[in-house]
């Protein structure tokens, strides 16, 4: 039994099990080191190949910090169920979750456009194709910074899996199981000046349809 | 433009906007320092008054190490919506983010059992009367922690709006707004050993109807 237990909630090793964590969320916690306290910031980020973007205002101080090279772990969870099981201490949270660890860099000014494209697209997928470039003074007032994934720098942890059974028997009979849980996307809301005869773009579409 | 840019995404300072952050979410991302570097683990939570209650299990080594008095940071976050502006620059995210900075402390051995059925409480509302009470053997396997809020050691930020209008008249005139994003309960999936005939408790109705 107790073997059973320790394989439900497991770290996962392979590269896509990381991928696949950090592809299906759109905010993580940021977490560096500050005068020797810890400190902490939700982030929106997407994944480019081998590195996590994230992005956030100049005006941020403790983003200037972290930029500046201190070491960063960035954490994302995904809550997919809530495990209920015959006793209160094997009720439990079925999840998924990821955590990179390293050096922060400053992105390029000449890569940034790029960044900030892929960011956008990771947050309204194709958005980059209906509007504009951004601009110079844009790119000015975005501290746009990656996180490398290298191979010793993350761990991923799932657990995915009905309750556990109960260790006494005299616990059981009664009903056990996951409710699961799920985002999902409401009707678009028009900003106060859009008027009702502007239709919401494709991308808008497809984030809704999609979820 | 731009002092109503500041005023949409902003800090918030009353006790009451903590207490409704924490009370809408099941799982935050705890942080502190182990040898000079950022640690981060997601933890399930409950809020308890003035004190966050934080549980895992006596096994994980790093756990032990916040437990023993080094200064913590917990972070909770809560995607609220997709917000599509009519440039790539002003596309952002409505979200509540809340971070509590502390030392955390052990909870008491007598008091184990009262923190252990906030936490199913919160994750499942009302389970801890539809089963018996946790056993000293599985207490003293659980490790259960506390966080306090004190005056100054809490954050908020909120951003809960439309997007931006954009800077330069000649980026509007498509569609602008917001993509609401809520978390919904799906129907409730029986362990394996259960049978069909075996009704979910009312805990796991009201769950699934109150997402």
């Amino acid at each position: 039994m107790k073997q059973i237990r320790r394989l439900q909630e497991h770290a996962r090793g392979h590269r896509t099990d990381l991928d696949s964590v950090l592809d299906a969320a759109s905010v993580g916690t940021l977490a560096t080191v500050v005068d020797g306290q810890p400190w902490v910031v939700p982030m929106l980020y997407a994944r480019d190949g081998d590195r996590v973007i994230l992005h956030g205002s100049t005006g941020a101080g403790a983003l200037r910090h972290v930029a500046a090279g201190s070491p960063a772990a960035f954490c994302v969870t995904l809550l997919d169920g809530i495990v209920v099981a015959d006793t209160l201490f094997d009720s439990t949270a079925n999840y998924r979750s990821a955590v990179v660890r390293g050096h922060l860099t400053v992105i390029d000014p000449g890569e940034a456009a790029y960044a900030l494209n892929l960011m956008s697209d990771s947050l309204i997928p194709g958005r980059s194709s209906e509007v504009r470039s951004s601009t110079k003074k844009e790119l000015a007032a975005t501290l746009t910074m990656a996180l490398p994934i290298t191979p010793d720098g993350w761990t991923v942890k799932v657990r995915d899996a009905p309750p556990e059974l109960p260790d006494d028997a005299a616990d059981s009979g009664g009903w056990a199981g996951v409710v699961p849980l799920r985002t999902v996307a409401g009707d678009p809301i028009p900003a106060p000046w859009i008027g009702t005869d502007v239709e919401p773009p494709e991308s808008v579409y497809r984030l809704v349809k999609g979820s």
